[in-house]
C-alpha cells in the first residue's frame, strides 16, 4: 500500500521558504510518493472557528497520514501560534501511529534548539513517533537547501524506514 | 505613579477558570491596583488578521504594563495556540521592562512543568523579566484557588516587589 | 544476530527502584534477550576521572548496543548529575545508530514532563533515535510496575520493533 | 550589609574560559563587591561522595549568597553533569531567596537556547529567583568578552538592582 505523506506548514505567510524547505525534504526523503501539502496560511481564518468543515478535513488528513513533515518558522524561539492553534484541535494521542518529522526555519543559528525544546515534545504529546532528528535551517542559506536536505536524509532516512517498517524508496547513492 | 497591571488570558473559552485563577492572583498580589483584563477568547477572530486595530490596541496595553499575569490552560502539554498567536505579533524584546508572571491550569499534575518548559522561555524571549516562580493549578481543585493563590503570594510577592523596585501593597498578614 | 540491549541507570543509589523499573521494562519488551545492566551508582568514583578504563569500557558497551533503556530518578525536575556526567564523556553523535528509551521515576506526577523536557533532548543530541514515548513512573506505585510496563509496551512496542528492523519476540497477547 | 556574591562554575576543566566569563560578568555587574569563586573542577572527586565536608561547605556558601552567577559550558546541548551533580545535593527550594544568573558558554550559536531550556528551569526548581536574561557566549569570541558582558549588564542590571533591593554600585555611564 502506498505511503500517505503530508507536509504541514505553520507559517502565516503563504508559500513561504519554510514550506519550500519542507517540500524539498519530502521530495528527497520520499521519492515517487505523492505528498499532500497543507499550508496553514490559507486557513488562518478557520483556526479558531468552531465548528469548521475546513478544519475537520485537514485534521483528518494529518491524522490519517503515515508520515507528516511538520514545519514552522521560529517565532519567539518556538513554533508559531498558527501551527499550535491547528494542532490544539486534536485530542490527546490523536496522532498515534503517525511518524512525524519536525522541521523549523529561523533567522539565525541561535534558535537551533527550538525544534528539540518545543516542537518535538508537542508532536510526542500528540502521540506521534519522532524517530529522526529535527531539521533546523537558517533561511539566509536558501541556496543551500538541497545540500542541507541531502545531509539530513543521509543521516536520518534509515530511522524513518525502520520505524515505518518499510522501504521509503530512498536509497544511499550508489545503492 | 500607579502600577499598570494586566491579566492576559489565552483560553479559547471566554470567562474560563484559567481567567478566574489569574484574576484571583492579581487581586491577592496587587490589592488596590486596578487590573486590565484581556480575555483573548473575545478576540480570536483578530489573532491572525493584518492589520487589526483591535490587536494593535491590546498589543500596546500589554507592552505598556508594569506587571502582566500571562495565563493559559495546558493544551498538548504547552500554552495554547491562541496565546502564542497573540504574542507572535510582538517583535523581539517588545516586552522589555515588563515583569511577567506565568500562570497555567491543567487537568492533572502531569503537566505541572509546562510553565517552566514552555511559557517562561516565551516570556523571557519577548524581553520580559520573570523573577517569580510560575503558578500551575489543577482545575479539579477550583475550591482551593484561594489557598493556592495565597501560598504562591506568600512565597513570591517579595521577588515581584524587588524587581518592580516598589511596594505592591501586598504585606504579610499581621504586618 | 542477537540484539544487544543495555539498561543504563543513573541513580546514585545502588539497586534502586529506578533500576528495577528499567529492568522490568527490558524484560517485558525484549523477552528472551539477555540484558547488560549498568548501575552507575557502582561507578560514581570514576565519572569525572580521566583517563578511566572503567569508564572507557562502559562507554563502549552503551555505544555498541542496539537498544538502550536510559533510566534516571528525577532530581530537581531533571535527570541526575550522575547520568549526565557519564553521558558527557561521549562526543557529539556518539550514540548514532542506537535506539534509546527514556525512563524516569519521580516522587510525584508533577515532574512527569521531565523525560520530554530534558532526557529525550539529551539522547537525541547524542545521536540516538528515540521513536517511542518516554516512561515516567511515580515511585509510590511500585506495586503497579508490571501494569505500567505492560501498558507502555502495548502502546510503544511496534515503534521499537520496526526501528530495530526485526521482531523483538514480543507479541500481543493471543498472537 | 555587604552583598554576598558567588561565582559557581561547572566546567570540569580548571580555570576555564567559562569561569573567566563569569568572573568578568561579576566584576562588571558588582564593582567593589568581593566575589567568592567556586571552580567545581577542583572538587570533582567530592561531587558524589557522602558525607563530604568539602561539599557541605560549598553548598552552604552558595545557599547563603545574595547573588550567584551559575556558569557552565554547553555539553550535549545542556549544562554539565559536574554542575548538576553539585546542585543535586540540595533539597527542593534550597536556593530560596537567592538571585541566580544563568551563564553558559558554547562552541557555536546553535546551543544558545540551552540556558533557557535547561539551566534556568533548574535554578527555578531550586527556588532561586532568575529576574534577568541568561548570558550565552560563543567561546571563539573570547576577545569580545568585555563587550558582551557590557551589553548584558546594560540590559539587565536594572532587574538585578531592584531584586536585590539596593544599589549594586553599577551606574550607567555618565550617571
Amino acid at each position: 500500500m502506498m505511503l500517505k505523506a503530508v507536509v504541514l506548514c505553520g507559517n502565516p505567510k503563504p508559500r513561504s521558504r519554510t514550506l519550500a524547505l519542507a517540500e524539498a525534504l519530502a521530495a528527497a526523503l520520499l521519492p515517487g510518493i505523492s505528498i499532500v501539502t497543507i499550508d496553514l496560511a490559507a486557513h488562518a481564518d478557520s483556526i479558531f472557528a468552531w465548528p469548521s468543515n475546513d478544519m475537520d478535513e485537514l485534521i483528518a488528513v494529518v491524522a490519517g497520514a503515515d508520515v507528516v513533515i511538520v514545519a514552522s518558522p521560529t517565532y519567539k524561539a518556538a513554533y508559531t501560534g498558527l501551527l499550535k492553534g491547528f494542532l490544539d484541535r486534536y485530542g490527546p494521542g490523536a496522532l498515534d501511529g503517525v511518524v512525524a518529522i519536525p522541521v523549523m526555519t529561523g533567522a539565525s543559528l541561535a534558535h537551533a534548539m527550538a525544534p528539540e525544546a518545543h516542537l518535538r515534545p508537542l508532536l510526542v504529546e500528540l502521540g506521534a513517533s519522532v524517530p529522526t532528528r529535527a531539521l533546523y535551517f537558517v533561511t539566509d542559506n536558501m541556496d543551500e537547501v538541497d545540500r542541507s536536505v541531502e545531509a539530513w536524509v543521509t543521516t536520518n532516512a534509515r530511522y524513518l524506514q525502520a520505524t515505518l517498517g518499510r522501504d521509503t524508496g530512498r536509497h544511499p547513492s550508489g545503492a
